[in-house]
């Protein structure tokens, strides 16, 4: 990005930010108690250059992830990782829905290596792969549920896109009662500006934007006390 | 079951329904213009024997859900296979939720045969198969956004569990705005009864239950032009 | 119901336990932590008798609520009341959906006394009234949203129909990712047998089937803790 | 907004534009046949001055709102309303979920002349008012069940504010399998730049961004056809 529009934009961003703190926006939802990780679409797609859905940034954001993925395992933190595939990409019986007639998903099969998640933040054994239709990770699947099972009330929000499934799923997060962390570090787009100004807009209202450093030492607190509380390990009293 | 048991339910179902006639319950929700079929964990965990889910019946089920999608098929009517499985079965990060604490969904692994559709009436390319984590169809998965996307407006209902994942699922479609059609011949259970009395309960308030016969000349008079008319083959106009 | 018919349905009960308890179904989901109360459609159409609506039974029913609520409120503990109204009962754009092709909802005005909650078991400033307009408590309503934000893994469930709105509203409690509770003494019906057999269904599949004072013993001995603890209180943690 | 800092946005517009046109990006919803209208949040709170909440450009919103409510009601076309309000603002039964940890929805209060439609918009009998709790339209409401069930395909959305509820609503009306349709002269927020840049993004992935004399000529040229083949006057079929 030129350096002038960065220059317009933080201009623009400071504007905004006086605008929203004299009536009480951009407020903190800060880190609860029991966080997931939520990586979206980091497949092949995104994650590798030649495909119509090829993001940038993946030399810091790969690394990020990885930084973020050791910290969770290491608490049993439950990771998610999304993708975004399609059984049937012509016809009338079609899982697309309407999003064909915007974007180019008939380029996501189901199955392909293209959709795969990236080998070099491979999910373990127990850890979610969930295909998902839509741009957010929680329409249509069963993440909500999944998440407030395990008795999870934060989730670590990284992938891509920023302007499409990232800031979907920060907003859909929130809506559900989940505190939503962005992680700056972990989050890119295929379009120059589009990240800032979504960060920009998500940090005002749905969820907060931390930096990698920072939601790192978080997971690393945790204690294991935290990780023995979730439901799958029999949170039920008998009465 | 026994016959007076049968008797039993039978005097208690014609109680109900003259108190639900007087006051104007029971009435049809009738078919309407666009119909999917939607078939609930026909997977051979549910369709053959030894198995903790295995149902009776399938020497009528399963030739009713052949010649129901006989019927669909050749009309280009969307056909949805439910099943019903888990990554994880175990431990922390379970995607089984609340209920495994209730029934013994451990025992559906995703990816073993158990969870596979009975490959005699095995899904066509182009037909989609749906793996659900809950009871209903709709719960959790894109099943919704895919008829809507598709203009459905009728859902013709088979499968297993009555007590369990049909009715929810018939419930669920008549609350998404979908037409529910229960085929009589084409459900079935695991114990003596339930089919009975989830039946009159289904077309007291949710849906209609018909006989197979009605149905399958129901999708033999649709027109091709329905099937013409999916979003799919693109419903747009321009301004 | 006639004491045949009642001795029929606990013949079949007793042969579909065997074979349940054989396949490992029946478990306890058991009483979580942070429970809400949910009260269906307790409300005038319903309580009270001379409407299409009415159910039986509120002689037990309505003494049972007000003993949960003492015991509720005593614990801060989220109530939820619900009822089902409409904006517009005829015409093309009604919020009925499809549900007034199966049964009379077009006599539940939004807005009229019918349809407010019953005076003897009036909601508290404070306590959340939902209107709905489907058969779960659930769907197309913030309740799910709500309960998660507020900490909430258990839901404590009275009112009616048995057959319809508390049926739906179980279900998806578990599958949400909450814990069901259904009140014995708090359910009911208009018609006969609809209590029985959905009851048994639903401890068979769906939720506990408690009896009035194994819940109110369970209310009274949740320590202040754990309602300090809800959201609203600020569960969340600097890092 | 300085001219410089416009100038900016537009230049990286286009250069996002010439990225996404050459990936296939940008495509056309198109609208369909059976259109609802939407209006985010047009409510005193929103649209006059003096509140926490309070939106520019309701000179230019207002008039484009009446037009569309001319053109809709000669045809018969549904019609919603949204606003967002709670009936507890304070302690640990709150509606408002994690929210008022990040926007001050605390100021929305259930019932108060604040959160009622702006009297100059004002809805009609027969017109639906759905008060939402969180920023989508469709997020914890009956919207999506009432459209469907009516047989609409396509959402007409205009209101408050761009970089929240109307860019969620439209995210979600996609996902759901409605065709959104946003309205350049009907949107507004209440920072500079944000109503350029989510239009932007809106356009790009999730709907068409359409101007107002578009879209009334579009309403104007709808058949009666179209308003008598909605659900509520009866689709169903016979078998």
């Amino acid at each position: 990005m030129a350096e002038e529009v960065e220059a317009a934009l933080h201009t623009i961003f400071a504007a905004d930010t006086g605008i929203y703190q004299r009536r009480g926006f951009q407020r903190r939802v800060g880190f609860g108690r029991r966080p997931a990780l939520i990586h979206i679409d980091l497949a092949n797609a995104w994650t590798r250059p030649g495909h119509a859905f090829s993001c940038d940034g993946m030399d810091v954001i790969i690394p990020a992830v990885q930084r973020l993925n050791d910290a969770a395992r290491a608490k049993q933190i439950p990771i998610v990782y999304t993708t975004t595939a399609y059984a049937v990409t012509a016809g009338p019986n079609t899982d697309m829905g309407i999003w064909h007639h915007k974007i180019p998903v008939e380029q996501l099969k189901l199955g392909s290596p293209e959709v795969a998640i990236d080998e070099r933040i491979a999910p373990l054994d127990g850890e979610q792969v969930i295909v998902k239709k839509r741009a957010s990770a929680f329409h249509g699947t069963y993440l909500a549920g999944f998440l407030k099972a395990n008795g999870v009330d934060t989730v670590v929000i990284t992938g891509v896109t920023m302007a499409g499934c990232v800031r979907h799923t920060t907003e859909d997060a929130i809506a559900e009662g989940f505190r939503p962390i962005v992680v700056r570090e972990a989050v890119g787009d295929r379009v120059p500006g589009v990240v800032e100004w979504n960060l920009f807009d998500i940090d005002s209202k749905f969820g907060d934007v931390e930096p990698l450093d920072r939601v790192v030492s978080y997971l690393d607190e945790l204690t294991p006390a935290a990780a023995d509380d979730l439901q799958g390990s029999s949170a039920a009293i008998s009465a």
